[in-house]
């Protein structure tokens, strides 16, 4: 039932980890302070790099997919922050609607949403899952891998004035979505006054951008960094951004390429000042987009200017097909994690302000200076062993418990960045959905 | 480290069981409802007792003493639910004073402490221990079997006109009691007038009665019952008090027996309602009182009268010596569970309004009538396998998750119970701590 790993943890000790753990309660404390001023996201997973010398955030998504791949053994740390999230929500909440992603042949993703709708049940909620899919016109059970089955029911707008969103016969208090609305927000989706609606509209891909995410988390990491005494480069990616970019049409070139430049040479300077060995490199990807989609490695500004028709054909295209105009330009973190020989990263899952758990994304094909979240689901996720909550400090600081406690402060430090990102992204009120 | 076992769960199939997994989402909906209108205490274990036809509690600790005896796996759920009690107490809780009981020698109990230290430290908090015991002159290490060691240190009252309560050096903004205060309130407790006092100091042995939690229990139960459609006597044990007896002089033995026979009577009734072969019997113990002292098995009311001096002598004294002078005439709840063929009962563990574990007490040399929570410790713990908050539909009501669920349901209200016997006996503000 739980997996155990010792591959993974290999790296080179990480005087971060020391840190984390010789500072426990200053660091809760702070968090604790900061979720006083903001208000969590209702989920989000965080995927983490860590390169021994450098832990940090690369991705932060606020409609995570992966609740099948935590440690079953977690499941009971789920259902215990999402009680603290619904009750926050509405003590009175006694139906969710669950709106997934329109994947209705992904098992793995379909696990997903089986795995999210049960946690919801065992805090006590009736829940129910919507479809967005125009072909599901009436209650449509999947199969699923494990004997079960997810009922996908037509979504239907509901009451006078159609203001609020339910299924036949089901008239929820909620709506939660695990669609990131890369394409714009549906029309079913709109309008909606009287529900609350999880996390809102404007967590969506249509709204969000990586780089304003990171900006946010800038901020959150030199605050944590100051508070720690340490510099914040250690858990905080450069980036730049260009806005302009046509891979078809080649324009935006010399943006990319003098940002490339850009954010190469501030990671050189770091790399120098710690005597770090590694090659410098940066992730190029789509500002607003996720899956792992029109992502590229680049070592040097000249790769960007000599793009082939088939690598800018690739980057070109997002999610749902959308063109990718928008581009970060992140510091590549190396991962010295493995697994089995693959590259491995943590990614961690969070319930509210909670950690809940995690798994390893391991890709074998991929290698350490690689996005491992490739389109087509070709990583292995392996559970984390312990929880992220239990700092000891007999153990050494790259002992598992300790690792992943610092996995989940600097994943909470996203958390919080995420929060800040949608307090400054929301519509003003008369224009938002409550 | 998860310890299984089958042999506790092989009791007939409970109806109460089933019916609490059919109704996992009204059930949840309610107990919500319940923590808004009042306040968990910090922490509370319980004792249940499953008959098979009937599942209630027998006993709340208000001071739980065994949180080493939970499955380790279940650590994450302690800290996160500590979060969530830390949080709402004092976000910019810093530090806090942990008072034990007066056990140094114990070391089951000096265990406990440990754990609950190392809880409340992963929390983010610094914990320091402070003893009420007058030779703890100065800080002292006291090893614990796990190689560890404890310090214990004298408590100091601190600040402008001594308000304040803590050690040399260590000024704590919140008290955590985990001394069940039997021997009345020691002058060193008196007057915390500007920290936060946990449990209050009337949650304590000095104030509390039996009596009166079973009373507010009876209120929680029935309430719950009307809204699950059963007979609240499925899940409340039925009791008497007499207020004035004297096992030495020999006094109140009629109020003692007129009791017994009114609960016996009770119980008769209930048992031909439901065609319950078993032998009804009352416990009879001390009203206010813990630690199993003082605690007789009675199956006819002529057996209080015929006491000899040596029973007399051991029902008179309670905890610290004190005598024993008001009585509970509790309905005896027959245990169905045994572990390798001894009488078992489960203990449920809570933080704030989260269960966070629990064991079984297994006493091979008890019977399944008699009290297992027998002075020195003699009880066997035996971790549960799962948590109590995985309700699954799929499995049968006995399976493991579903009839800890159930567990987790009565403790919870129980801890209910104890949160409105706290607040009707809490002093006026005036008076109180704070």
């Amino acid at each position: 039932m739980v997996p155990h790993f010792t591959t993974a943890l290999t790296g080179p000790l990480l005087a971060l980890e020391r840190r984390f753990l010789e500072n426990v309660p200053a660091i809760e404390q702070w968090l604790r302070g900061e979720w006083q001023e903001h208000t969590p996201p209702f989920y989000a997973s965080v995927d983490l790099r860590n390169a021994g010398f450098k832990l940090a955030p690369v991705d932060t998504n606020l409609f995570p997919g992966g609740f099948n791949n935590l440690n079953p053994a977690f499941l009971p740390l789920c259902v215990q922050a999402a009680q603290s999230a619904v009750e926050k929500l509405c003590p009175e909440a006694k139906r969710l609607l669950l709106v997934p992603e329109n994947h209705t042949r992904n098992q793995f993703y379909l696990q997903n949403v089986a795995q999210l709708a049960a946690i919801l049940r065992m805090t006590g909620l009736h829940v129910r899952i919507g479809s967005l899919l125009p072909e599901i016109e009436q209650p449509t059970p999947i199969a699923l891998p494990d004997g079960h089955e997810l009922l996908l029911e037509p979504l239907r707008r509901l009451g006078a004035e159609s203001r609020r969103l339910g299924l036949d016969g089901f008239d929820p208090c909620a709506v939660l979505l695990n669609n990131d609305l890369s394409a714009g927000v549906p029309a079913l989706l709109e309008n909606l006054h009287e529900q609350w609606v999880l996390p809102p509209l404007h967590a969506g891909w249509h709204t969000r951008r990586k780089s304003r995410h990171f900006t946010a988390y800038r901020e959150v990491a030199h605050a944590f960094a100051a508070e720690l005494g340490i510099d914040p480069w250690l858990i905080d990616p450069e980036f730049g951004i260009c806005g302009q970019v046509d891979f078809h049409a080649r324009t935006g070139e010399e943006c990319l390429a003098s940002n490339v430049d850009m954010v190469l040479t501030r990671i050189r300077a770091k790399y120098r000042e710690y005597g770090i060995e590694a090659k410098p490199f940066v992730i190029v990807k789509a500002d607003a987009g996720t899956y792992g989609m029109g992502i590229m490695t680049v070592h040097d500004a000249s790769e960007v200017k000599a793009l082939n028709r088939r690598q800018r054909n690739k980057m070109a295209v997002g999610k749902e097909g959308l063109q990718v105009t928008e581009v970060i330009i992140q510091e590549g973190v190396p991962t010295v994690e493995t697994v089995d020989e693959g590259s491995a990263e943590p990614v961690v899952y969070m319930i509210d302000r909670y950690v809940v758990g995690g798994f390893y994304r391991v890709n074998a094909s991929r290698g350490i200076d690689e996005n491992l979240n490739a389109p087509g689901m070709h990583f292995k996720p392996l559970a984390f062993e312990t929880g992220c909550s239990l700092p000891d400090a007999d153990q050494g600081p790259d002992a598992p418990p300790n690792r992943f406690y610092a996995y989940g402060v600097v994943a909470r430090l996203a958390l919080l960045a995420a929060s800040l990102e949608l307090e400054r992204s929301a519509p003003p009120p008369s224009a938002d959905g409550l």
